[in-house]
C-alpha cells in the first residue's frame, strides 16, 4: 500500500481554488501509484475559517467540495478534512471531520474529539466533539482517522481533556494512524510535535502519518513539517518547512522503519523563514505585490525591510526615509546603506513642512502648554500619513515595523508608527530582533553594523534614547516573557530575582496599553503567545494597572 | 425570608473596589433585614475577565475576596459569583461558580453548567462545566443556585446544550431559584430574557430571583433589569435599566405574586441609554473626564456629540469643526448650531494648511497620478492628527463617529475618521442613526433639522454624496442586517427580493474591509451581532470577495 501526504497551502473560503489544488494533488498521487492521499484539517475551506462556519451557505460550499472530490475518488482513496453537519439537534451544529472517500463515495467519516479552545483556537465555538469512534477499512488495512489535537491527549495525560480518541479506537485493532492537522507554527512547537508523535507511537505501536497545513492565514503561520513516523519511533520522514510538498510512502517500508530524516530546527532560521512566508502569503493571498515602510535607520525597520525583500523581492519593497530636525545624521545614512545593500527602492521625504504646518495650525490651540508627547506623536503621524498616501496612490501595503517589546509597553504612536496592514516583527522581542539582525548578517553585512550597535532611539526629541523612557531591553524582555508567554504574576516574577519596581512598572505598562494593541495590525505569530486573537485582555480594567 | 438583589457595576480586576462595593451592599441589605443578598456572575473580578483568568495571581485575588466576604457573612447569607479552582487534573482549571457564604464560611458552591461559547462569549476557553447538582439549604429553604446561561436550556430545548441544570436539581425539591447573571444588553434581549424566565417558572413552578450586572465593560454593555418572577409567571419586579440598584424582597410576597412591575422597553430609548452608559463608564473606569470629536455637520457626529454630552456633561465635550475647501457652507453652520444647542465647547480648525503641506510634500512623489482616494484620505487623516494632538495635549479621549453601515462596507479612512478610542455608534446602522436623531429631537430640536434632512456626504471631493459610492442606506442596511445579524448567505438574501447585484456588492465590501475593522476602536455593542470580539472573521480569504 502506498500513502501520499499532501502538505498544501489553502486560501480560506476559496472553494474553487482549494478544490483545484486538491484535484491536482490527487492526480500527482495517482501518477505515483498511491492507494490513499491524505490532506490536512478542514482543507475544503481552509483553516481557520472562523465565523464563516456559522453561515449555511459556507457549509454548503464545503459539502459541494466533498461531492466533487468523491468524483475523483476512483482508483485512489481520498482522506480530507471538512466540516460536517451534526444530524441531531442537540449540541453544536457542526463536526470538524475527516472524510474517507473511495469508490466515488463517502466510505467513512471520523469527527474531531479534542477541540482546542485556548490561545488562538476557538473550536468549541463551532464544533461538537465526537462521541463515536470507528476505524475505516480499506484494502485490507484498518485505519484510525484522527484530527489534529486528537493525538495530543496520550493516555489522558493532557489535563485539558477527559477522552483519548486512540484509546477508544485501539480495541478495533487499527494498522495505522492518519492525523489531519492544522497545527500552527511557533518557534518551539516543532520539537513538541515530534515528542507527542513519539509518545503515541510508543503507546500504540502503530505508524503515524501526520499531515499538516503549510502557509500563512493572515497572522497564523503553518509551517508544514508533516511527519511519517515508523512503529520504531523514528522519524521516517519529515517534510520541508514553509513550503508545499506532496510525497508518497510505501507502507511496508514505513513499517520497517530504521530511517531518520529530520529537518533542521534552529530558532532564528525558523523565525526568519516563518516571517518571510507570512509576508509573502499575506500579500499573495490578498492580491498585492508591493510593500512600503518607513526606514528610520533603526534595527526594527531594517530587519522588517530585509524580511519583506526576501518575501516579495527587493524590487517590490519601497523604503521611505522621513527625517525630521530630531533625526541624527547617521539615521539617514544607515537607512540609505541598508536600502542600497538590499537593493530596494528608497526615497527621502522630510516631514519638516507637514510637521511645521501642524505646529502652526495647532499651536494657537495648545494654550501655551510645553512640548510633550503630543509633538512627538505629530511627527510619527506625519510619517504615517506619508506612507499611507503612497500606499493609496500606488497600491502598496504599509508594513508595521514595531517589535514585541514596544507593542507590549505601548512605546509607539497609534496611527503613527503603529500604522500598517501587517505587523511583521510584532511577535519578536527587541532582544530577539538583535539576534535576527545578526542572523541576517551571518554571511555578510546586509544590515549596517551601526544600525545594530547604536542605542535604540525614536528620535522624536533632541538626543532621545529608548532607555530614557523604558528599562533596558534585556531586563524588560525577561519580565515581558514571563508575563506574556508564561503568564506569571508579579509575585512569581519578583521571586525570580527581578527588581520589584521594574516588574510593577512593566506589567502596568502592558495592561494599560491594551487599547493601542486593539487597534494595531495583525501580528505574524511566531511565539506561543503573540498579541492578537490568542491573547484576549480587557481594555478597561484595574488589574496591575 | 427576605432576599436582596444587588445589581451593581464592577470594574474588571479591581479587587479592592469590587470588594468594597459588595461590603457596602451587604451593609445596606442588613439594614433592610435581609436574610440573603445575591450578587451577579463573577462579581469578585468583574465580567468578562477574559485571559486574566489564566493568571494564577488573578485567581488568588478572587479567592481572597471570597475569604473577605466570608467574614461579612454573619447574620446574612451572601451569594456571589467567582471563579473557583477545579480540584481534579482532568478538564479545564476553573469553574464559573456561585458561592453561598453563611456563618462566616462557604456553605455551598454551584458551578455553571452551560458555558456560552459563541458571539462575544468564550467561557469554554476557561471553564469546566458542572457535573454535579446540589441545592443549598438555608433557613428552612432549599435553594437552587444557577449561573446565567444555566436557565437558558429549559427542558433541553436549546440545541446548543445537552444538559438542563434545573431538570437535574428538581428531584431535590428546591423552593426557589437564584440566578447569578452577566447577561449583556442588546436592544432585543430584554423581551427574550423575560420569555426565558417565564418558561422556567412555568416548567418548574418556582420563583426566580435573576440578578444581572449593570454597567459597561469596554464595548460590552450590561443593562441590569434584574427580575424577580413569582410562581404565577408574573414579573413581581424588574429593576431599572442602566443604573445600580439594591432592593429587598419578602419571599412570601413574591410567592403570592399577582404584581406586575415591568420597565419600558422602547428600542430607541434602550439604545440611547445603553450608549450613554457605555460612554460614561468607558471614561469613568479609565479615569478620563473629557471627550473630543470632529463635528462635520453630518448626522453621525451630531448624534455622537449628543450622546457624549449626556454621558459626560456638555462642558466635557469638545467638538472640533475642521472644514476644507470641499466643505459646504451649511456644514460649518450645522455643526455650530449643534454645538450651541448642546452647549458643548467647539472650535474651528481648518485643515487647509496641513492638507496643502501634504499635497506639497507628496505631489512630487505621486508621478502625476490624478486626484483620487489618496487625497480624500489625506484630508481625513489631517483631521485625525488634529483630534489626536488635542487629545494628547489636554487628555481628552477621541470619539470615533462611524456608524455600522460605514464600518460594514469600509466607507471610512483608517487613521482618519476611523480614529478614536471608542466607537460610539459603530453598532448603529445609518438608518437607525436617523431614528436616533429623531428620538433625540422628540422634545425639541437639538440636532439641526438640516443635519437630518440633507443627503449624507463625506465632503472629501467636490459635490460628493455617500450615494455616489454606496447604495442608498435603506436598501444597504437591509442587506447588511441579513448578512451580519442573521448570518444569511447571498442566495437567501436574494431570495428575499433584493437586487442580486446589490447583494453581491455589499457582501463583497463587508468581507474585503475586515482589515479596517480589525484596526478600529472597540464598538459599544447594542445589537445581537456587533463588530468586535463577537464577530470573528478572517482578514485574508476569498469567500464572497
Amino acid at each position: 500500500m502506498k500513502i501520499t501526504i499532501a502538505q498544501l497551502n489553502f486560501i480560506i473560503g476559496n472553494f474553487e481554488g482549494n478544490l483545484q489544488k486538491m484535484l491536482e494533488a490527487i492526480n500527482e498521487a495517482k501518477a505515483q501509484n498511491a492507494d490513499i492521499i491524505v490532506f490536512g484539517e478542514l482543507t475544503t475551506c481552509g483553516y481557520p475559517p472562523r465565523d464563516f462556519l456559522e453561515f449555511e451557505d459556507f457549509i454548503n460550499r464545503c459539502e459541494q467540495t466533498i461531492e466533487e472530490l468523491c468524483k475523483a475518488a476512483h482508483g485512489i482513496a481520498i482522506v480530507v478534512g471538512s466540516p460536517s453537519t451534526n444530524p441531531v439537534i442537540e449540541g453544536k451544529d457542526l463536526y470538524n471531520s475527516a472524510y474517507f472517500l473511495a469508490d466515488g463515495e463517502v466510505k467513512g467519516i471520523a469527527h474531531k474529539t479534542l477541540l482546542p479552545t485556548y490561545d488562538i483556537f476557538d473550536e468549541y465555538r463551532y464544533f461538537e466533539p465526537a462521541s463515536e469512534f470507528k476505524t475505516v477499512e480499506y484494502k485490507g488495512k484498518k485505519i484510525a482517522l484522527t484530527v489534529c489535537e486528537d493525538i495530543w491527549n496520550i493516555g489522558n495525560e493532557n489535563p485539558l481533556y477527559t477522552v483519548c480518541p486512540l484509546d477508544e479506537l485501539m480495541p478495533q485493532n487499527p494498522d495505522l494512524v492518519l492525523n489531519l492537522s492544522a497545527s500552527p507554527f511557533t518557534y518551539n512547537h516543532a520539537n513538541e510535535r515530534i515528542h507527542v508523535l513519539k509518545a503515541n507511537v510508543e503507546r500504540y505501536g502503530l505508524p503515524i502519518f501526520y499531515v499538516n497545513h503549510v502557509g500563512a492565514q493572515t497572522e497564523i503561520l503553518f509551517d508544514g513539517g508533516s511527519i511519517v513516523m515508523s512503529p520504531d519511533g523514528k522519524i521516517f520522514d519529515e517534510l520541508p518547512y514553509f513550503q508545499e510538498a506532496i510525497k508518497t510512502y510505501d507502507f511496508d517500508e514505513v513499517m520497517k522503519g530504521g530511517k531518520t530524516n529530520e529537518q533542521p530546527k534552529d530558532k532564528m532560521t525558523l523565525i526568519h523563514d516563518a516571517i518571510v512566508m507570512g509576508v509573502k502569503n499575506y500579500f499573495g493571498k490578498l492580491g498585492f505585490k508591493s510593500a512600503i515602510l518607513g526606514l528610520s535607520g533603526g534595527i526594527d525597520s531594517a530587519v522588517t525591510a530585509v524580511l519583506a525583500a526576501r518575501a516579495l523581492g527587493a524590487e517590490n519593497v519601497h523604503g521611505i526615509l522621513m527625517p525630521s530636525k530630531f533625526s541624527s545624521d547617521h539615521s539617514v545614512n544607515d537607512a540609505r546603506d541598508l536600502a542600497e545593500n538590499l537593493g530596494i527602492n528608497y526615497k527621502i521625504i522630510p516631514i519638516k513642512e507637514t510637521y511645521d504646518a501642524f505646529l502652526n495650525t495647532m499651536t494657537p490651540h495648545f494654550e501655551g502648554r510645553p512640548f510633550n508627547v503630543t509633538e512627538e506623536n505629530i511627527q510619527a503621524r506625519c510619517r504615517g500619513i506619508i506612507l499611507m498616501a503612497l500606499s493609496n496612490k500606488f497600491g502598496h501595503i504599509v508594513l508595521n515595523t514595531s517589535n514585541k517589546s514596544e507593542m507590549a509597553v505601548g512605546y509607539g504612536t497609534l496611527y503613527g508608527d503603529l500604522c500598517g496592514g501587517l505587523s511583521v516583527i510584532g511577535d519578536v522581542y527587541k532582544t530577539e530582533v538583535f539576534e535576527l539582525a545578526r542572523f541576517i548578517n551571518k554571511d555578510g553585512v546586509v544590515i549596517p553594523e551601526n544600525t545594530i550597535s547604536k542605542p535604540p532611539s525614536a528620535e522624536l526629541r533632541p538626543n532621545q534614547k529608548d532607555s530614557d523612557s523604558l528599562p533596558e531591553y534585556d531586563e524588560l524582555d525577561k519580565v515581558l516573557f514571563q508575563y506574556i508567554e508564561n503568564q506569571k504574576g508579579p509575585k512569581e516574577i519578583i521571586a525570580m530575582g527581578v527588581d520589584p519596581a521594574l516588574v510593577k512598572r512593566a506589567l502596568r505598562l502592558v495592561n494599560m496599553n491594551e487599547f493601542k494593541r486593539y487597534q494595531t495590525a495583525p501580528v505574524l505569530r511566531v511565539s506561543s503567545k503573540s498579541f492578537g486573537m490568542g491573547r484576549r485582555m480587557p481594555i478597561v480594567g484595574k488589574y496591575l494597572s
